[in-house]
């Protein structure tokens, strides 16, 4: 299955004042991944209006494996773990950039493909197809 | 001049790893003030969306003179100083809960009136009424 | 169990360009509710410094149910829902303040507590009496 | 004089309900593109902690010219205004990343010199080398 890869650096609005990234913070890193991907993938936010396509969060686990710190070089790893009719679960990864072993946190996110009513609606297929090939 | 009080605390989302609130965040202090403060005078977000008048920023002075920490209480001061037709000025503060002399950051807040377009309009009376008083 | 009700409101700050709020910041709610609990309890963050006692936050999951708005009155409910010898995990729900029925997002978070160097050590005896009570 | 270019994308994270960039967030974009500075300069975060330099900001001044959107590629130029003993002047923007002639966002920044105990202190001669060349 594809995956993604989205190189970023963590920034002081990143941190809280335990010296590491605040923990809510990783939710964003992801789904700037994500939305990056989708611009790659040419079928980015603009698009997504044309067609009546928007998503919206279902729900999210997430794993916290250990701290990231401002400055620090890290990656989001994003892959499709399913792919459903009107939904689709990412598996996704922070880890370092340089120790690409070193995984800081771990998350589980499921999407749901919805209308500008936020009304449940069937992925578009030429989307499927991106993210499935 | 009227003046409204908005008591809050400080939390660990607000902070950067410098052990701080991070300085954007006293932007997110002094429009959450003036938007309960909105609220308290019966012109909140559902009746300005009622009748198409919404604010946008122009322009923000911000003088950082002490930095706050996570849990402590504070107050933010909001007043109008200047009311034109289609812009208003607002003079915020925030300062300790306890000792109200210790100003921690202070701010000139220029807010235009605009319509769901984000085209300029005149302020409606009423809430002129309301502010001016 | 005990549990712990925080009444707040949602900000403009809290949400997103689709009109909601943004999926991340309900874990800033969750995390206020429960930085206020302690307060409460008189185990807030000073008291936490002089003990040597931090928290970190090991997982969470999170449902969202039905999206907040900007200007809404909600709650964070939160309960213990099981306290281990160096970590406790929290049932946590967002909820509509006048619609107390109205689930509008739900988590289950773990914390591990641990010392200034972020190293995992026993909850205190004291804290568990207060939460355990 | 100098000036150091930051490319970025815009992301569902920094927008509100009006559809547009939530104003604090421009103070993070021009944070973001100082830090960057100063890692391209080999004078990033880790180097500022061995040589016990930290900043501070004094001020801000913000003038917002054009609203930015979700997804949006910009940048943000960043220039030394002025360099004085224990603080200096940035004059930064935010501008569309194809049409360098619009200017969205205008700031100008002042920052202090402090030790790791927020005292004031000079700014040392290598960086203001760097920074002045």
């Amino acid at each position: 299955m594809k995956e993604f890869i989205f190189p970023m650096r963590i920034y002081i609005d990143d941190t809280d004042c335990y010296g590491i990234v605040y923990h809510a913070n990783y939710l964003k890193f992801f789904e700037r991944a994500r939305s990056e991907w989708s611009e790659q993938l040419d079928y980015g936010l603009l698009k997504q209006q044309e067609q009546n396509v928007f998503f919206t969060i279902c729900s999210a686990k997430l794993d916290y494996l250990k701290p990231a710190r401002a400055h620090q070089l890290v990656e989001v790893v994003t892959r499709i773990k399913e792919l459903r009719h009107a939904s689709l679960i990412y598996d996704q990864c922070l880890r370092e950039a340089t120790t690409t072993d070193t995984i800081l946190c771990r998350a589980e996110i499921k999407v749901a493909c919805v209308d500008k009513n936020l009304r449940p609606r069937k992925l578009p297929k030429d989307l499927i197809q991106l993210l499935g090939e």
